[in-house]
């Protein structure tokens, strides 16, 4: 992890597009290192949802070239006691308020090093109690990208704050319940059950054949791409996040479904 | 076409801004080349809307410098039997899927080679059936950035899937049918009718005096600038992008009209 | 203000995301000067609304580094007689119509020179009436980053349009009006009393208890951040642009109150 050179600084926060939050932390990060490359995951986050941007961040950190820093800020506990974290991987940095945003990506990765970021000199020196974003994360991604190593941010911790994934459940011999974890922005649904699961329960199963339940809502063809599922009003398919999604060709499944993150889904392989 | 250095990519998606999926395809990109710039073009087109992207990219890619690679993922057919193609021209390539969107810009540049991308080597690895933006195009844009050649990613074809733009069509003496081909933010009703084409019609109805007819309301004036037209309701002028627009001033003269895309508006001089 | 290396040059405008008018710009800029790092500031400022602009930009452009150029286009007059200028302080450049859209941030920084850009041979050769953040501001910041003095883009003014800030009342002895500046994304209702002004306020009255009204809603408790607020409906803190903001926590201040920009606010110290 010594290539400093082209290192690439991501932002996923809740702040929107709107107003001049997400600026005034560019601002700050090319005023420590003006090589830096900077790129927005996503700023439209729903206010305060730790568990959508862990989402939006499993999905994405990884397609990024090793040494890239992820910074997340979507920080309700902002100015109080909650620590703020620098996470090394064997692969990337992640930098976070530590309320448990960073447990998807986390469950992929392999930390080699956790911190509590305490060193105030990396800091912003006139510091708000209410934008961290800007006066404490922007400056340590920063100087993290000179070259800064994790270990002088603070002291090693061992408890980062954990959100468990939602499991898939085991109903009876051969039904399942899952979740919605995630509609996007074209109303695909995306579950909890990812293609290798999916796999193992038609196996523990012996068949291919499956019904889905969601709502009262039951769909039982799976489609290799949207085109495919064309014919159908709803279907299921896996999507590019590898995760089993429900589906309408040029339509929201979602708003058919009136579906939302949470909504439990049955499935039964017959 | 050989300076490769400070190559643009230039990104057009229906992706909008909540998801990670714009993400995803700038992590490859840079992935590939980290010296390459990505701009933004638009990530709002509405969702599968081929001919809205066609016009948004018609209206801004030629303010690129020469070389800059314009990437348009507008894609219901992503993963079916539609090609991927790369579009060459004497001063810019574009990259999209087969489907037409390419069609407004490519009605004012000289095509000098278009090739189907087919060399699944320049391609992400593990690839999925719904997302070729991150996992065909980003790559081989960002590959093309490099400095491969156009001819590398395929074969050449000549049939390039075609929209045809909406002419201005002669009603009778000095009567016109025009349409709408945009709405934008500001409530402009943007129609098919170019400065020049005005100025023809005009000269074919020796008279400079003109009613423009559009859903029950008549229009009668032109502006030189949106403050011109202060005084009037609505009033016609001629727009950033050379067509004939119908405005109102600091308001929506969309709203005013109700007009969207493809409705018809009636020109006649006297 | 040498070092024209690493120059920043920033964006805001009422452009909206959808259309590529935005894109355009930075197309135009970067055909200029391919070095240049492009931020934007925001382009969702309310369409025409200057002082909401302005106030934008007072709360975001010093987190910039010094000789970086803001550049505002929120631009009603746009193609009629108001002027365009270049106003250089002591730190930063910015660029904008002369509509008073600067007042606010030139109320903290020291004007070292101001010109009416007029010089047209750095504008685009083809020039719309409608759009001359494309065709005039941007290829002016570019070769502003470039290294062009302020001076050579026209004659030096000294009338710069100004916009008051609004100031705070005294209504009586121990009591103020004061009013909304700003709703943030969040929902945070930002006042335009500043720290400074509200200890001053506290000394003048010699006591730190206080009530606020708005909108028929009373509010006397000041919370360090939002977190120390959540016992409370709503809360007032100092935020992030160090102006007393009324807050909710992780919920919506502006909506349960309703408040607007301009609405007032009555302040009782007792």
């Amino acid at each position: 992890m010594t290539n400093k050179k082209n290192r690439i600084i991501t932002l996923l926060t809740d702040f929107g597009l709107d107003d001049p939050y997400v600026a005034a932390m560019k601002g700050v990060i090319l005023g420590i290192n003006t090589d830096v490359k900077i790129i927005d995951i996503s700023h439209k986050i729903t206010s305060h949802d730790i568990i959508e941007a862990s989402f939006v961040l499993m999905t994405s950190y990884s397609y990024f070239s090793p040494h890239t820093i992820h910074l997340v800020v979507v920080d309700p506990g902002v100015g109080s006691q909650r620590r703020a974290i620098l996470v090394q991987t064997e692969k990337y940095f992640f930098i976070a308020p530590d309320n448990g945003v960073l447990s998807y990506p986390l469950r992929r990765e392999k930390v080699t090093i956790a911190v509590e970021i305490t060193k105030s000199s990396y800091f912003l020196e006139d510091r708000s109690s209410t934008f961290h974003g800007r006066d404490i994360f922007a400056p340590v991604a920063a100087w993290l990208s000179r070259g800064v190593k994790a270990q002088e941010f603070g002291p090693a911790i061992k408890d980062i704050h954990h959100i468990p994934f939602p499991p898939v459940k085991k109903l009876n011999k051969n039904t399942w319940r899952a979740e919605v974890l995630y509609v996007d922005k074209f109303g695909n649904v995306i579950t909890n059950i990812d293609k290798g699961q999916w796999q193992q329960l038609q196996a523990e199963s012996q068949t291919c054949s499956f019904a889905l339940q969601i709502g009262g809502t039951q769909i039982t063809s799976l489609a290799d791409n949207y085109l495919q599922g064309k014919s159908q009003k709803l279907f299921a398919l896996f999507g590019s996040s590898n995760f089993l999604e429900i589906s309408s060709y040029c339509q929201s499944a979602a708003r058919k479904l009136k579906a939302r993150r949470g909504d439990t889904i049955e499935i039964t392989f017959r």
